[in-house]
Formats: C-alpha cells, sequence, structure tokens
C-alpha cells in the first residue's frame, strides 16, 4: 500500500522529468492546481489510448519505429485500457493530464519502448485527435437520445390526435387545437436539433493527428492510415489550424445549447400543464417529488431542472467562446479550458434529454379539462371570421371586425359565441344566417383546419404515420 | 405637407381599427414605445412584400379571393414596394409593425380589396417568412464575404510561401513555420464557417406560410404553391412549429459567432504583428488611423474593432438564446425581440469580414524580422530532437532531453544551437555527428516539415492550389 | 444648401488635418464605416461640452491658456451646446465621434483659440470622463424609476393586504398568502436594485480628467478643481486606469441585467395571472394588445416583452465583458465597443420599469378567484402539521406524515380537509381534537403566519406604512 | 463494513419516508440524477449544521421545543460537524441533499429528538440561509486574495517607480511610462473589484431563516435572535424575497465577473512580456512549464489560464442569469441550479487570484529592454508638440502638427527626433530653439509628467506610500 504511495511520487519526480531537464525548481502547489487537467481530461482516457495505437500502428508500418516496439506499445496501452476501464488506474495530478499518465504507465509496463511513442506527435495534436473523437461520439449520444424523445413524443401524439386543447398565444386562449398536434411540434425541433448535431459530426470528423506541435513533422508519417484507422473522414489540411482550432467544439455546444432552450419550453409546459390552474395533465410518482413541509405537493422537479438547463448549457457556449476569443495562434493554454464546459453540457444535456423522453412518456392528460378549456375565452372567434369571408363574401378584415363585435355582445351576456341568438348575430350583421353555428364549437375548430401541417386530426395523424416511418428508419 | 400628417394620424386610428373594435383606451406612451417593432423591422419590408405578393396569387389561384382582386393587391403591393425602394414611403409608429404599414398604405392605394390579403393567414406566419426570407439572403452575403475573405488570404499566402516566420505556441517562439502556411490556416477556419451558413441555410428553408395564427386554418390553401414561388424547399409540417420556432435564427447566429471567433484571433495576430516590438507587418494609410495627441502613431483600429466584434456578437445570440429559454408554445411576444440582435449581428459580421478582406490583401510584412525572429530561441530544439531519433535511433524522450541539455548549454554560452561545436554537441551526447549542423536553421526547419498538411513550402503551395481551385469553382 | 454640403466636405477634409498629417491616403468606406462612432456617441454631446467647459476655466485660471481664449472657448461651447440642444448641430461622419465634431464646430464658430482647448488632455481621458458622467445621470435615473415602481406596488399592495391567494412553490399550490404580501417582495427586490446602482454610482463618480493620452501631463493643470466643477468626487489617482478602466460600465450593466431579471419575474407572474387558467387579474386596454386574427385576445404584450428584456440586457453585459476581457493597457480601440451596449441595455432597462410601473397600477385582480384557488390542493396542510406539532407536542416529522395521511384519505374521497370528519381525522390519529378545524381554511392559514416578515396581513401592513415612510423619504 | 452499506440502504429508505407518504413508486434513476444536489450543495455543510443550531437554540428559548431536545440536538449537529470535518460522514444520494442527509445522520445518533428540528422551518429557507452565510465567507476570501495581489504588485512598483518602459495605446508605443506606474495601475482596479465584493457581502448579510417554505410561520419565532447568532445584520422582511430571491448571488458573480477582466488583461500582459518579441520580463521555473517537444520553451501556462478564466466565470454569471429569469415567486426547483456556478466561478477565481499574486511577486525586468524600447517610434512626439505649446504659445493643433511634420522628416532620415539637428527642426518650424532636446528623451519624458496620477516617478512614489498604508490598514 505505500508501495503504491512511493509509487506515485516517483511517478510524479519521472512527470518533471519529461519536460523539466531545464527546470531547476518544481511548480508550485497553486501553479499545479491551475496547470492540471487530469481530474477533467481522464476522461479522454479511451480516445487517448485508441489514438495512441492508431500512432504507434502506422509509426512501425512506416518503419518510424521497429514493429517489436510498435508491438509492445500496442499491447501496453490495451493493458492500460483495461485498467482504467476496471478502475485499477492509478491518475496522477503530478503528471498533470491524461496523455502523461498513460504515457506514464505505459513505460512502467513496457519499459524504454514507450519513450519511442511520442516520435512524431506532440500533446497539441494529440489532444485535439482524441477530443474530436470524444465529440463524435457525444454528437451520436445525443442523435439517439433525441430519437428517443421523439419517439415518446410520437406515440403520445398517436394518443391523443382527436384530443381537443386550447392553442395558446401569449398564454392566452387563441384556438382549439389537437394535443397530438401539439406534441408534435417538438418532434419537429427535435428533428433539426438532430441535423445540427449529424452536421456537426460531419465537420468535425477529420483527423488532426501528424499535425505534431504546431507545424507537422520530417518525420514519414502517414496521415491517411491513422486517419482511417481512428474512422476520420480525411487528415485535416494545416497543421497550424489542427492544433488551434476549436470551433468544432463551439459547433456541439451551439446545437447542445438550441437543443437545451426547446427542451426548455417542452419543461415550462410541464410546469404549467400539472399546475393546479391549469389541471391538463399529472406526473407520475417517479417524475415528481414530495415537499418536506406540505404534503400535498407533487412537484414537478425534474420539468424544472430541465427548464434550467439552458443556463448551463449556454454559459457553457458562452465560456469557451470567450475562451477562444483572441487568441493567436498556434496553441495556446487557454486552449485547455475547452474540456470543461463540453462535458458539463453534454452531460446536462443527456440527463435533460433522458429526463423529458422520461416525462414525455409518463404524462397522462386531463382531457376533459382540456377540452373545457380549449372552448373558453371566445376560442371560436377566428372561425366566425372565417365564416363571414367564406360563406358571406366579405374581406377579412370586416369579417374581423364582425367577429369582434360578436364576441363583445356576447361577452356583455355572459355567454359563449353559441350562447348567442340568431336575432343576436343579425344585429351585427343582418347576413349571418343559422347555419353559424355549425362552426360555433371547439371540435369543429379544429377538424375545420385542415390545411398542410395543420391542426386537424385527419392531418396529424398522417404527420403521425411519418414520424413513425422515419424513426423505424432511423432504429433499425 | 399638412396632408400628410393629416393622413398620418388617420391611419393611425386606421390601425387602431385593425384590431381595436373591443377596446375603448388607446395604448399608452410607454405602450406604444415597447411595443412598437418598426424601427426594426422595416428592414424586412422587401421580404413581407414579397410573401404577400406569393399569398395573393395562391389566394386567386385557389379561388378564395377573386383573380380581380389578386390581382389589384398585386399591383398595389408592387407599388408599396417601389415607394419603399425609392424611400418615399411613410413608416408610422402608431401602426406598430412592417406588417401593418404595409397593409395600410395598399389600402390607401387600391381600398377595399386590401381587407382580402390577410384571408387564411396571421402575422405570426406573416413575420416567420419575412424573417425566414430575410436570413436565407443573409447566409448568401456572409457565404460570399467569406469567399472573397478567403482569396485575399490565399493570394497573400501564394506570396510568402517561401517566407519563413516564428511559429508561436503560448506566444513563444516554437518552430519556424511558412507564413503562407500560417495565413492558410484562416482560409481553413473560413471554410467551416461557410459550411456552418450553408446548413444552417439549408435547414431554414422551409415555408412557414399558411400556418396562419397558430393552427394552420379551413380555408383551401395551397401551400406547397407559395413555398415554391418564394423558393423554400418546402412547407413546413407543424402549423405550431412554424410560428413559434426560432432555432434558425439561432442556428445563423452561432455561425456568425463562431466566425467572429476566428476573425477575432486573426485581429489580435495582426495587432500584435504591427506592434513596434512583433515589427512583423505594416497596414497601409487606408487601414490605419492616427491620434489626436500622439502624430507617430499608426493605429490598427480596424484590427482593434474585429477584435472587439465576438462582444456583439455573441451577445446577440445571448439574447436570443435568453428570450427563447422557456416559452410555451405558441407564439408570445417575446418573439419580437429576435430581429433586433440578427440585424445587429450580421450587420456586425459583415463589417468585420469586409474590413478582414481589406486588411489581409493590405498587409505588406517584413520578412527579414520575420526570418530573424524564427530563428530565435532555439526553435530549432525539435529539429535536433527529431535528428536525435531519427539519425541516432534513440528514443523521443530520450532525445528530447538530450536537446534540452544542448539548449542549455547553449544557453549557457550565449550562442545559437547552431553555434555549439561538435565537440559542444559530443559533450551532451557522444553519438552526435557533424551532419547534425545540416537541420540547425530555420529555414531548413521549416522546409523539413513535409509532412501532409505541414508547413514545408512545397506543401503549402499545393494547398494555395488547391484553395484557388476551390474559390474559382465557388465564383465562377 | 449646396454650402452646408460644401461646409461638410470641407470639416471633413479638416477632420483628417486633426491627425492626417502623415498620412497619405484616406481611409475607405469600409474604415470609415467601422471607425466611426459618432452615431452613438453623439449621445454624449451634453457631458462632452460640458467636460471641455471644466477642462478650459481650468486651463485659464493655471495660466496655460489666456482669459481671452478661456472665455472665447466658453462662449462658443455654449453655442455649441444650443445647436445641439435645438437639433441644428450638424454631425458628421468624417469628423468621426463627438469629440472632434464639437471641436471642429467650435473651430468654426470661435477660430484659432479652438486649437487651444485640447491642451493638456486627449480623447481617451476625455470620453472616459463624458462617459462617466452619463452613465451617473443613467444610475440616478435608474433609481428615480426603481423608486416609482416601488410606490406603484406599495399602494396595490395596502389595498390586497387582506386579500388571500395561492403562494406556489414549483408552481404548485403551496400555502395561502396575502396578495399585498406577494407585491411587496418585488419592492424589496426594488429596493436591492437601488442600492446596487447607488454603489455602482458612489464608485464611478471619479474623474479621470487630465489623464491625458495615457500618462497625465506635463502642463500644470489642477486635477482637483475640473473633478470639482464636474462634481465628482476625487481625481482618478493612477491616469492609465483612468484611461483603460471600464469596470465602472461593467457594474452599472450587471445592476441592469440583476434588475431586468427581477422585472421579469413578476412579468412573468402577470402573463399567468391574466391567462384564461389563472384569471386573477386583468390588465387595462391600456396595457394589452389586440390580435390581427383572434378578436377576443387582450395579450399582455408590454408583460411579455419586459419578461424578453433580460435577454439585451444580459447580452449587454455580456458583451462588454467579453471586449475588455484579456485587454493590455492603456487604451484600445476595443473599448470603444463600450457605449452601444451600455445605451441599449440602460433604454432598454428603463423602458421596461416604465412599463411595470404602469402595469402594477393598472392591474385590477380577480379577488374572488384568487380565494378559491387558495383554498384549493390541500393548502392548508402545513396547517394541519404545525397543529399537531403546536396542539399535541409531537415532533415536526411525525406532524408531517400524519398530515400527508390525512390528506391522501381526503384525497380519495373527494373533500378538502376540512371536509373529513372528526372520525377521519382519529382514523389518522387518535389525539386529533375538535379544534383541528379552527386551522383549515386559507385565510385562517394566512392569518395565522404572523412572524416578521410573515404572510399574516397585521404585518403586511406593518410593512406598507415602513414602505411608504422609506419611499416619502426618498422623493421629499 | 458491510453494516454501513446496510444502514445507507435504510438511510435511503427513510429518505424517502421523510416526504414519500404519498407516493407509491420511487424516483426512477434519472430522477435521481437529475433531482439529488448532494454532491455540489455537501459543501454548505458547515453553514447548514451552524443554521440549524442557531435554529434549535432559538426554538428551545422561544418554548417551541424543550430545552431537552435543544441541548440534544445541539450535541448530536456538534458530533456530525466532527464527522464532516474529519471525512467521516457518509453521503448519501438517495437523501437528495445535504440537509437530509445532515438530520438523517442527526435522527441516527440522538434518535426522535431530531425530529423537532425542523420545526417552523422549510428547507427553502434553510438553503438560503446556508447558501448567504457560503456567500459571506467567499466575500472575506475574495477580499483577502485581492489584499494580497495588490501586496504583491505594490512591492513590485515600489523597486520599479523609477523604471522607464513604453506604455502602448492599441499596442503601439505611445509614451514613455514608468513600469511601477503600470504595476499600479492593477491596484487601483483590484480595489475597486474589493468594493464591490464589500457592498455585495453588505447587502447579502440578511436572514431568510424564519421564512418558512415561503409564508413564514405561525410558530412564535424570534427571527432575531437566529439573525443575530449567525451574524446576519438583519432579518428579512419578506418571506417570498427570502426563499425566492438570489440576487445576493448575481451580485457576487458579477463581481467576481468583473475581477477576472481585470485578471484576465494583465495576465495577457504577462503573456506578451514574456514573449520573446518583447522579451521585457521572466518568469521563474516556479511559474513557467515546458513543452513535451520543444525543450527550449518556458510557456507562462499560468497566465495563459487566467486570461482563460473569464471564460468560466462570465459563463457562470450568464447561467444564474438564465436560470432566475422568469421564474415566478416562490421557491422553483430552477434555483437548485444557483450553487454549482458559483461555488465553480468563486473557486476559479481565488485559484486565479492566487496565481496572480504569485506572478506579480515572481516576475523579474528586463530594464535594458524595456528602456530601449521606451525611447523607439518616436514616444517623445507629444512632448515635442507640448514644448511647442509651452515654450512657443502656439495652439495644440498646429503644435501636434509640427510634431507629426517632424516625426516625418525623422523617419525619412532613418532618425530619432533626438538624431535631427536644430536645422532640421527649424526647417520645420523656425521658432523651435535649442533648448527642444531637453525634452527629447524617454526618461525626461517620464519624469515630466507630474500632474497628480501622472507617470512621473516622484507621483509613482506617493501612490506607493499611499497604497502601503491603506493595505498595512486592511491587514494589521
Amino acid at each position: 500500500m505505500t508501495g503504491r504511495d512511493d509509487s506515485r511520487d516517483s511517478r510524479s519526480q519521472q512527470a518533471n522529468a519529461l519536460w523539466g531537464g531545464r527546470f531547476e525548481a518544481g511548480p508550485s502547489a497553486v501553479m499545479e492546481a491551475i496547470n492540471a487537467s487530469i481530474d477533467t481530461d481522464k476522461r479522454l482516457a479511451e480516445q487517448d489510448i485508441a489514438g495512441s495505437i492508431a500512432h504507434a500502428e502506422m509509426l512501425s508500418a512506416q518503419g518510424i519505429i521497429s514493429s517489436a516496439d510498435g508491438a509492445a506499445i500496442k499491447r501496453g496501452l490495451e493493458q492500460v485500457r483495461d485498467e482504467v476501464r476496471s478502475g485499477a488506474m492509478q491518475w496522477s495530478k503530478a503528471l498533470e493530464d491524461v496523455h502523461m499518465n498513460v504515457e506514464s504507465r505505459l513505460k512502467e509496463i513496457i519499459g524504454d519502448p514507450a519513450g519511442r511513442l511520442h516520435t512524431a506527435r506532440s500533446r497539441n495534436d494529440q489532444v485535439a485527435t482524441d477530443f474530436r473523437l470524444w465529440m463524435r461520439e457525444a454528437c451520436d449520444r445525443a442523435d439517439a437520445a433525441l430519437a428517443a424523445y421523439q419517439a415518446a413524443l410520437v406515440e403520445q401524439a398517436a394518443k391523443h390526435a382527436d384530443t381537443v386543447m386550447p392553442g395558446f398565444t401569449h398564454l392566452q386562449t387563441a384556438q382549439p387545437i389537437s394535443l397530438g398536434h401539439h406534441l408534435l411540434c417538438w418532434v419537429e425541433a427535435a428533428e433539426r436539433d438532430r441535423g445540427r448535431f449529424a452536421d456537426a459530426k460531419k465537420r468535425l470528423n477529420e483527423s488532426p493527428l501528424g499535425a505534431a506541435a504546431l507545424a507537422g513533422t520530417a518525420f514519414p508519417i502517414d496521415r491517411d492510415r491513422t486517419a482511417k484507422a481512428l474512422g476520420f473522414n480525411r487528415a485535416m489540411g494545416n497543421s497550424l489550424d489542427a492544433v488551434s482550432s476549436r470551433d468544432f467544439a463551439l459547433e456541439v455546444l451551439s446545437a447542445a445549447a438550441i437543443t437545451a432552450t426547446h427542451l426548455s419550453r417542452f419543461a415550462e409546459e410541464i410546469v404549467l400543464w400539472t399546475s393546479r390552474r391549469f389541471g391538463f395533465a399529472k406526473l407520475s410518482d417517479a417524475w415528481s417529488t414530495g415537499s418536506s413541509i406540505m404534503p400535498q405537493k407533487r412537484n414537478p422537479d425534474a420539468a424544472e431542472l430541465v427548464r434550467a438547463k439552458p443556463g448551463s448549457i449556454i454559459g457553457s457556449l458562452t465560456q469557451l467562446l470567450i475562451v477562444v476569443k483572441g487568441l493567436p495562434l498556434a496553441y495556446s493554454k487557454d486552449l485547455q479550458e475547452d474540456k470543461a464546459p463540453v462535458f458539463r453540457a453534454l452531460d446536462d444535456l443527456e440527463l435533460a434529454l433522458a429526463a423529458m423522453t422520461g416525462m414525455a412518456g409518463d404524462l397522462t392528460f386531463n382531457t376533459e379539462a382540456m377540452t373545457e378549456a380549449a372552448g373558453e375565452a371566445y376560442s371560436d372567434a377566428t372561425d366566425l371570421a372565417d365564416y363571414v369571408v367564406r360563406e358571406l363574401g366579405k374581406p377579412f378584415r370586416s369579417a374581423h371586425h364582425i367577429a369582434g363585435t360578436a364576441v363583445k355582445l356576447a361577452e356583455s351576456k355572459g355567454v359563449p359565441l353559441s350562447g348567442l341568438t340568431l336575432d343576436d348575430f343579425r344585429s351585427v350583421d343582418p347576413d349571418i344566417r343559422e347555419d353559424v353555428f355549425s362552426v360555433l364549437s371547439a371540435r369543429a375548430s379544429m377538424e375545420s383546419r385542415t390545411s398542410y401541417g395543420g391542426t386537424a386530426p385527419v392531418r396529424v395523424k398522417e404527420q403521425v404515420a411519418r414520424w413513425r416511418a422515419r424513426l423505424q428508419g432511423a432504429t433499425s
């Protein structure tokens, strides 16, 4: 046990030895605290080892190192990977970062050949490689999580294509809509979110490996080979760009931030709908919490936390934009502050997506309350105006005025529009006929809006079918 | 003249009349100030009229309005467009926004048929249509401006493929690089920026027109027809999404913010390079300003202002992300705060790109100073280490240590590495041979880095050729 | 008329002449567009002239310029000020900024002595002086606007100290509270907002004038005199700090951003309360707008726009933080990007405060709906738990569990807690007595919370009295 | 050992029991992950226990709980505190947060009386109390760290009051200044930063304890007593405000963000000064790092990381501003996202301050290089212009032009201004006399600027004395 601590000390001295030939004093405690990134970047261990294996194989294939050394390095790295996976790996702050921790452990395992691994590369291209590999997987995870969220929404929409609810503008009752239609709105938004992650992934999937410190190398390396081995589309064309650019991380953060705003909007609706005053929906116990003092509460905590997540994710995006602003080429240490915001933002996003997927499937709706609310507040006034245009041939602007006057009359009598008599209507406009009553109900209103993309259940069901096909395609 | 004022008053009363049937009191001055958007959104006049013409033609083709009314509306709108273009259009704050200003003017010109234009649509789908059309053009403008910036950089790179300069990491002299290589780094970044604008454009180019207030309409409209007429790829599939989503603007703002960080990085380099201490480059009078008190100053003001622009553009992105966070469906007035940040950010970006394009072409380089600086600070230490690996077959980590010791020795003698004697080198490592001196010069170092994407002039020239072909393709 | 244009041209040439002795080519159009700040900073004209008058008087008193020149300059500047106020001043973009516009106009009026005004100062200390003077007034305006907002809230609170409404946590009905108590919460927040503006003003009210370009001056100036003449507390102690710091603007922006979040929170409540589902409050026509298609709508547009304002104001704060980040001393042109975000944020804040003050006074409350809602959802469950602790002497945690069980029982019977029989209660806990019913009503609950700061009307009225006294003190 | 795990399980069930009376299903894994805050808020344990002890003593003093229970609770909480300090405390995620972890452990220790601690309070006022106590200490820590940073700067300034360096504007050589003067600029900025933390502390130091869930309580509590016991200035006057406001955290974050921009500016200067091209300063090994590939590098990593820190801190400020935007009263779960950004920002700030204090003291200056640079680039041109005004009585604007012409002449001859002959000067302006040469040197220039706040060493030494007295006062 003590031996382990000793060995850590000796590894720490060894760490200094990696770049410390010219330094007499050791970095102070503050320096270590501000400089070390291992707590954050050890998360890249898997990617770092994959990158090193590809690099070693290429060095060996190109004759830059011997086959024996190449094989030893690969074997050693595989062992380090096993140790990382099993949790046996001992991370050392004195070794600063994931790269030096891995290389140092490799040296303990295989001895001198470890010193040949870093030929023709630098930590600058190494970390850029690791980070791109990580980000590529993060895009895939985001895509899968968004698809699961869409699927949950589509199934709820399928159940509720015919459910009438009030459509709001300005949170005022505006026009009756289908609950299914409402839910599909978030499916559309999620689809574009997926598109952004896909585009970001496509653009970032290029290999910086071989750019070395900043200028490329004189060793006869084969960058296409490592690019291919790591699943990159191509090797990047400019070594300075390869080690200095972080727009790939910014693009992924932007996609995450935009997604987070979408989730926060639906989360806000869940908070509203599950409130007593709305009473539209209920979350099961699994997605509610209680109060330490008010026993009757069912708090939509998860929805509130998702509503708050844009804070963290936009904050992360802002952070990295600020970090890179005004940085001259090539690598500056400021860029080390890229990983923490990215990890934080994507962890938050994944958690928020899992929670929203859970809630999207969990919600049960009080369809009676929704239907009742859909008929409130003269939500059929537009239908009356449209009737006046369609059936009486008047200009929309006049029709709008007529409908407004009828609402005023109904309000003064304390009745809905359908509570007015035909004489009442005729006092507003003498041309109105008996058939006006056929358009004056929430359900009739909803069913009438059959334009493409409209809220009529017939349209909603078509969209459900389209999404089911699309999502099946995506997951099969 | 007075007549004009009168007419404005009467138009203002008329404006209230558009939605004011039920209101007794007029909005207060504060209300008008906070509510009116015309100062901002009149910029959408061209798009608004194009959208209205497409809508009117569709209404007429579908028999929803008469051919005569359709023709009158089109003619009238064309006249309004002429007035807007000529500056003759009188904008009224009382009429709130661009939509009501245009419609009100149309009514003055063609009378009653104007009242039929708003059939089967709402300001909600109308403004979304206008804004997407504007954004689509903004993406095209950004693309063209980025291409011009790339072209200016590529031509400078072509001139300076063979110019040696110090490559920096941590702003410390690291390795000699080609100035052309350095400049091409920003061409790469701009290419990805263009990709982001292109992807954003592709994703936003869908038609919200016909979504009406939020739910679609019962009128037998043809959304494909208007989509096609306006150059959209398709009609959007969900009416709530059509009026409520603003992720298209967020995506464009993200692309702009990322681009701005790239520009600010090169701008910082111009500030450094043109400083007396660096002395690498000079801006002509056209791109410098003087001081009111220090006559000798040539201030790189434009570069500094570009360096500052991420502030405005990231601020705009943050603004819109905050505005949309947590908004329930469908349209909320908060969304009116979408256009100001977008206009501001894209104006700033266009200006910054024009300035950077100008400066990229304008810069003259002090190649002597650059070459001298490239040889400073033991910038060939890596070359020595690589020599030890390549020629003496030692592991990189040992080679690195040997090079460090040699630097220390040279530093103590006050000479560059090439100033050491062979005996000096052998005191560090007895295996070092005479041929070590061939790698010890800035130019040799630069020329040796021939890996793909590396800084060797031969590679840089290939990249210049590739970019010229790519940019020619783009502009021809 | 043509003469005017000519004169503008000649002034533009003259402008170049101010610093252009060494320049051969004129700045290009892009350069002018990116460099000129006059569209923004002409808003500082009043402060600029005040600063110049103080400077000229000091120069004259110190014998640095003659009394005659000093008098001529003062007279001339007063004329420029009159022209600015009357709108007669012609602003020229070629003259770049407010300082050169004013000085150039001064020269037209008084001739050569104008050239002596800039002795012992620079545009760097001049603009810092102008901006601090402007900011000082902006803090005063914000304070007055916040006081007016508080007064409107306090008077509504006075009316509604006894009105019962549901207090929400997680937007779930939690405990009955006084509407007056709720409104006073925002008075407290506004008080701290005022404190932040006051502290910011105190800290920024120091004079940079006399710092000159960056290093002070060899002229025997009297900085205390100009500081006193301009109402500053003292002259700043470091000339580099005087021209380079912008933390004063950042602090004001922070105060504005925090205030904006408070306003947005109350604005959200207005949106909720005026929604049909809540039905707690109504805005008059003066503070509502209609819909172009739905005649029955009363949209709380002003509240929604206030809710959106943190976007703009936080965006402005972010902008300036980004601009100053990493700038070396002393003045850099980046700092020119300080005024636009500050003007935008403070204009938005003033408008938002005016709107909220109007709405705070305008709201009429549906007290019946509020009272009914206050009794919903077992909002007296805590009172039951507290009864069990207080009257039966049980630990709170047990009491909490008992109350939870009682709620479950009542829910299963479909009654409120007060609808349970004593036997029902005893089935939950045999110690419960008849007097339990006295705590089971919304009003009783509200009235019982008499702890300091609690919601009992007796406490609320004390607070109203305290605030009235405080606000009277502030305005008398 | 297994027992411990078992007990954790049983505590987890017990945790649910605290509020779970009405819930049938347990929260899912996602729910736990998104809901639990213990990983973050366990950092408040010390404050939480202090608050609970004060609360329990008050409950006992007021007779709300028995003295025996009060004493048991206190004793128990002290034991928990010991366990927290020693690291023996077992934190459980199932117990969600620090409050329930502490209370649950208390129950294990003292049994039933633990259940009486939560009488007349709620987690809502409890966490607000904890967080304010933590923030108060954080303000004190920031103040002390800023004072130490100032002290380090003042001592370097004292050493270098007479050292000449170039003062820059636009990073162009502008006028010679004293290095001590430059360093004191950052002392001034830090002083205002301290003022902001002090004002924030003053404003936040009010007690929310006793506000209970949101409405106060019917128990006869004494809020002044707990406020006093915890060192608060007073009890907050509105219970809703007490549990819902987070402006105190926003204000501290603003102060931190502004401080971070100051640090980043000086950090940028360290990066510039230690670069080879500037060569003004050197960091010791303790504050530099090496390169894994370039042995000669001394990278100012700590300075670069400080330069990047505004990213994290502004991002944190943005995050919390976004979280609170638009939240209705009273407590919403969104507010749980307040602590992570605050902890992150203040940790980053403390680290950055420690690093800057270290570097401020560590820097050694190459005064020869600085002096040489101070004389470059016609940095005495303003002195010539001032001479023309002061000695020849010409208007500044003419003098400025004369100086510009002289610079042009000197430039064409390739000499400094002092290299011109008197005839040369007379060719520019015939009134110039022999004594012109006395103003033409960097040192003369620096020494001449004796205005208050100016760069003359005599002024700088006065400021050093003032700061030493001020800082001694602060620490003694």
